[in-house]
């Protein structure tokens, strides 16, 4: 088995952690510089990350994530945001790549405009999704690269939109899109990992 | 350099593929038992994946698509869906898990009446989110996975959801999330990697 399908197959949502433990920073500024790498819609790079590590922090989103066990033994707890107004940011973005010789001005031009053209003419409801879909496909990511450094994670999602956003001064711009506990997994209760359907109930071919 | 990393920093979103090549079917059956593994909330698999090879319906999917050009040239065109009443089917995942020891018949019923519970109470715009949102993280495994097998892919949102759907016969229960070309990328248009924003610009410690 090769050290991709190690990951992929090892990683596992986390049900309880060892308290106590530090994430170095260092993990998660390697972890971040390959995330970025992540795809996103015409590459806004609509995701964004809420690293809590402050124990009175984590209390506080303990409370708001209606007292969640697992919240109170994970090193860090982290929201994955997406930006609704991505595409605003888009001329940023292409200067970049113009500057990284990716694209002409004409084809800069062309871009910005067909970008604000689409999620101005789809609108808010489009914004919305948009949104959460590129912060998920980044939070897949994120998980799988944090195993890689042998940290477990647990995706999550019943926690109080609103309350975290206060919390955390999230934007109104931001959907919270996700999530996600990190730490040592604690194995004394790893349970067997949870049925899963076989391919042909959730695949066609055509 | 690991070999995880290096499919993590090897996958780029295709701009062109070689043409008429044929993925082998053996390749999809192995990445779809392995991506079984991705995360959803409740483990309630919300997605769903159209695999469409068939030229003639592959014309029709590149119409509906707003003819783009990468679509005339993909092995496949891949529509992931999440199924927005997943929660109903909540019963048969945990009589699977329940058969395979996970939890016991007491704790069955409580997972049941909790998931059927939320998706009730959080409605219909909570059903939409979670849809979108479980079938990105499936997607990101997916590209990721087609990586491994030495498939490129690009992920894309600009096509008609409904004439889509109306194609494929997808379930109005289902949305769909996010359409995947896969095949093999024609190196004579590769393009460099468009600019990717400093960590700083998309995280935050607390």
């Amino acid at each position: 088995m090769n050290e991709f399908l190690k990951i992929v197959r090892e990683r596992r949502s986390a049900d309880k952690f060892i308290k106590d433990i530090v994430i170095p920073k260092e993990d998660f500024k390697e972890i971040f510089r390959d995330l970025s790498l992540a795809p996103s819609a015409f590459n806004l790079q609509h995701a964004k990350y809420y690293v809590v590590e402050d124990k009175s922090l984590m209390d506080k989103v303990y409370d708001a994530s209606f007292n969640q066990y697992k919240i109170k033994t994970a090193s860090a707890v982290i929201i994955v945001t997406g930006d609704k107004k991505a595409y605003l940011s888009a001329d940023k973005i292409y200067e970049g790549s113009m500057m990284l010789g990716m694209l002409d001005k004409t084809e800069y031009q062309i871009m910005i405009n067909n970008i604000s053209s689409i999620y101005e003419s789809w609108g808010e409801s489009f914004q919305h999704d948009e949104a959460i879909r590129n912060a998920s496909l980044s939070a897949m990511l994120f998980m799988l690269m944090a195993k890689n450094k042998d940290w477990d994670t647990c995706p999550m999602i019943y926690f109080d939109k609103d309350k975290i956003s206060n919390l955390l001064n999230i934007s109104d711009n931001e959907e919270p899109a996700i999530m996600i506990t990190m730490g040592k997994v604690d194995k004394s209760s790893n349970k067997i990992r949870g049925y899963r359907k076989p391919a042909d109930e959730f695949v066609k071919y055509y």
